[in-house]
């Protein structure tokens, strides 16, 4: 979260919660994940996180200025738990993939917050760490910084877009999922070739349409940037 | 939508409902889309229907099983307005280029339904189309039909997929917009060197981090798929 945001510590009192508990960020932050994932209820509100915490609500406006900035550090949360243990390699492209795919990984586990993860910055310490290591990559592959910035932002907004779509996917009911495979399938044997003609010549295929193409996204982006690398670092005739 | 879930002519009554209009498919779907973007509600129920078209809510299933059918009937008619007027030119790359900007902007346009559009398949007959003139285009530039099939998917999913993070970041509150701008300005000028080397050394580009990396996406895309093609058609040494 943004420092103007932050509490200062000293509003903070250590004083046990009525469960017992000394209440802290971190607390607070699990608590508020949890209710977010809770079967059914998805409202974070500060009155069900003091039922949770056992504490008067108002004590969580000591540690959070209010449910947005604290939603926001549930997703730096998870930002960190992603990239727990990642070292990038020698290698800037497979590390890149790697980083990448440990990020909708950790999108798909959280489906719930999947779309504040892709369209909100959480300005928190795990985010800028999150984005020193993969602009190290890149910076690290030969681009300049205002290069490594671009690319970062275009890798790393593309597998968050993909990754929100792939958990909106799975949330889908087994009658939407029975819809969307029969779709294809009645697609496949309804096709006048006179109408459809480019369809027509593909049938056989339209299933590869099933599916996510997140791994063929990436890849092509990873692609793409090692193509720009080469022609850089090529002598010019 | 899919074949199975159409209601059968006959079963359809062309008699006015009490406002004197005569329903029809057309016009259940514009109602739709009314009760669906109309500001504070979204939630379309046959109730609602039938009150915005003046006509016994149960006629409502007279056109469409249920309200998740109608909801693909909206989308497919969203596919079908955001293609009116597109013809592929002569380059494949460009036609490609202008086909997603299109799809983009038609999504920006009607943010509510971003989400279904970019985890749904709506199967109707507008989606054949533009599956047919999409796919179409990469047969032209010389794919073969499995190839195709699959560019298509990722270049039409990818786009789908950052048109739906842009429509939420529009859909950001005023505070909300302010944290993202501030956070990157703050993030730009609290950066120690020793915690966050890459930050540091690429902090005046930082700025890069804001905005929508859609074109970029999309352009990384289609040159990807442009090396590709010249690949295929050197000849081999």
């Amino acid at each position: 979260m943004a420092e103007s945001d932050r509490i200062p510590v000293k509003r903070r009192r250590r004083r046990p919660t009525r469960t017992g508990t000394v209440l802290s960020e971190e607390l607070i932050i699990a608590a508020a994940l949890e209710l977010i994932e809770a079967p059914g209820g998805n409202a974070l509100t500060v009155r069900r996180l003091g039922e949770a915490l056992g504490c008067d609500p108002s004590a969580v406006y000591r540690y959070f200025a209010d449910t947005d900035t604290l939603l926001l550090a549930v997703a730096d949360k998870l930002i960190d738990d992603s990239l727990a243990g990642f070292a990038p390699g020698q290698d800037w492209a497979a590390s890149l993939r790697d980083f990448g795919m440990r990020v909708h990984s950790s999108v798909l586990r959280h489906p719930r917050l999947a779309a504040v993860r892709a369209s909100r910055v959480t300005a928190g310490p795990a985010e800028s760490r999150a984005l020193d290591t993969g602009i190290g990559i890149l910076l690290q592959a030969g681009f300049g910084p205002a290069e490594a910035v671009r690319h970062y932002r275009m890798v790393i907004d593309t597998v968050l877009a993909h990754a929100a779509v792939d958990a909106d996917v799975r949330d889908l009911s087994e009658q939407q999922r029975d819809q969307e495979s029969r779709a294809w399938q009645e697609l496949n044997s309804h096709l006048p070739a006179e109408q459809y003609p480019n369809l027509h010549r593909v049938r056989e295929h339209l299933h590869l349409m099933d599916g996510s193409p997140f791994l063929d996204t990436l890849d092509a982006l990873l692609a793409h940037l090692a193509v720009l690398r080469r022609e850089q670092s090529a002598p010019t005739a």
